[in-house]
């Protein structure tokens, strides 16, 4: 997909989420919102938006001197690992334990924590649990589960792209699911800071790193952008057996790449939405 | 009020529907788009939102080389004189005409035919009728009512600063009960086109003209922006004995200034309404 007219308000909307959470400074917040303009000015709308909102990001955590979003990611990280023995159960009492453990997965993406849907606000005395419980409940709007299940098993090895911090313990249920069927699965982070994606601190906070082996992908992009990843992580991806490929950002960036990708995720932009024929907040377990 | 940090997104957002009513060619679309970024950078953040809202449609107006509203503006002047006859038997019917003329008036604004409040879709088949009637049948946020009825019954003269086409309609009704009780009232439009507002035009179309004096203000600017406007148009405004403001952009623009003031108007946007301490959509007949 490729940069929409739509997307430029929501660059300035997703600037002005990571502004608040960088300083409370509101002339700051307005300086800097000013600076990224440019950026939003140089778009290649020949290429999805993921590529001009890593330059946004980039630009707005060095005129912060900061990550913005380094400390709510480990909150993040401690209420979902608060979920975690919970979770674990219902997945170990299901009948079809991969099946339960891929919509918690999606349900993890669902809820993202209230960062970039702002009707899923996840602050004190919020219903997680009962936003969980729906996210199981609502049927999937693409439901590629079979192929899926059939992939998984004709598989050894998986390449896990994981999303957002919060949201990697719900892939870490997933992982350890594939794992207890004798899968060998590596995990992928974000080589560094970019708006909530997961870096190698969650996959350490979120205990990850004792499930399966986990590297970065060395990039600050948003989703995967191959060109911009390392050699080491191009080659793991070009090796790829499988890929599982979490979140939008993932989705947006990879879509068109000739690889064996199952994208599980929730479509959260009216853009995306509409190019996929789905409407906004459908969950999605999709083969590319 | 000043430009706000979710000042920002509103402003492209306003744009795009500017240029999806312009032109149906999508590279344009995100050209001038593109191009109106400087505009934003340029915002004067010590001013209101409405300098800078001006600045922008001047340019897309310049880029596209015509007036995007141009037609939408006639099309809703004519659904609007579709209702006057009911409305004015409405008024007629009423105990207190003032009363129901005025509340008609706001009403005009709530509905703004849905060009710049995107739940309020005027297209076939709505219910204009229903919405007017809850436009009606809802209290009024801020009710100072009775004060306008004294304001009005003390003044011989009523400056009317009407705003969008359509909504030009109902007020034409509440000229109309004015003239009835013996004020002498003259009417304002904008000088040239911005956006959905009023011009000469429209004045026209929805037989105000027939009705009072009607002046334009000499000015492109939302709102009033009395340093942009003809030097008639400020002499006339110094004069006022009693001013009706219609809008949000005219009390944006005109809440410091020195004169005996009414706003009536629908708060459209989170930033206004938060400052009203209202919630979004609120209905005001306020004494500035």
């Amino acid at each position: 997909m490729r940069v929409h007219l739509d997307c430029f308000p929501c660059f300035l909307k997703q600037s002005i989420i990571s502004l608040r959470l960088g300083t409370k400074d509101e002339l700051l917040q307005k300086r800097i919102l000013k600076s990224i303009l440019p950026e939003i000015q140089r778009a290649d709308i020949s290429k999805p938006p993921a590529y001009t909102t890593t330059f946004i990001h980039r630009k707005i955590r060095q005129l912060l001197g900061r990550d913005p979003f380094k400390e709510i990611k480990s909150e993040y990280n401690q209420v979902a690992l608060g979920l975690y023995p919970s979770l674990k159960t219902v997945i170990e009492k299901s009948p079809d334990p991969l099946w339960t453990a891929t919509r918690l997965a999606i349900a993890g993406n669902v809820i993202d924590f209230g960062i970039f849907t702002p009707h899923q606000n996840f602050g004190a005395g919020v219903d997680v649990e009962g936003t969980i419980r729906r996210a199981l409940n609502n049927p999937l709007a693409v439901d590629d589960y079979s192929t899926f299940r059939d992939a998984i098993s004709d598989a050894d090895r998986v390449l896990y792209l994981t999303d957002n911090a919060g949201e990697i313990v719900f892939d870490r249920l997933l992982i350890e699911t594939l794992v207890s069927i004798g899968k060998k699965v590596m995990a992928v982070v974000k080589g560094s800071p970019v708006i909530n994606d997961s870096t190698v601190e969650d996959a350490v906070e979120s205990g990850l790193t004792e499930v399966c082996e986990v590297i970065d992908n060395g990039s600050d992009a948003v989703g995967t952008v191959l060109e911009w990843t390392s050699s080491t992580f191009q080659e793991t991806f070009k090796e790829a057996q499988l890929v599982i490929g979490k979140g939008q950002g993932n989705f947006e960036t990879l879509t068109g790449a000739e690889k064996k990708i199952f994208f599980l995720f929730q479509s959260k932009c009216d853009v995306v939405s509409k190019e996929l024929g789905l409407s906004t907040g459908s969950m999605l377990l999709k083969k590319s």
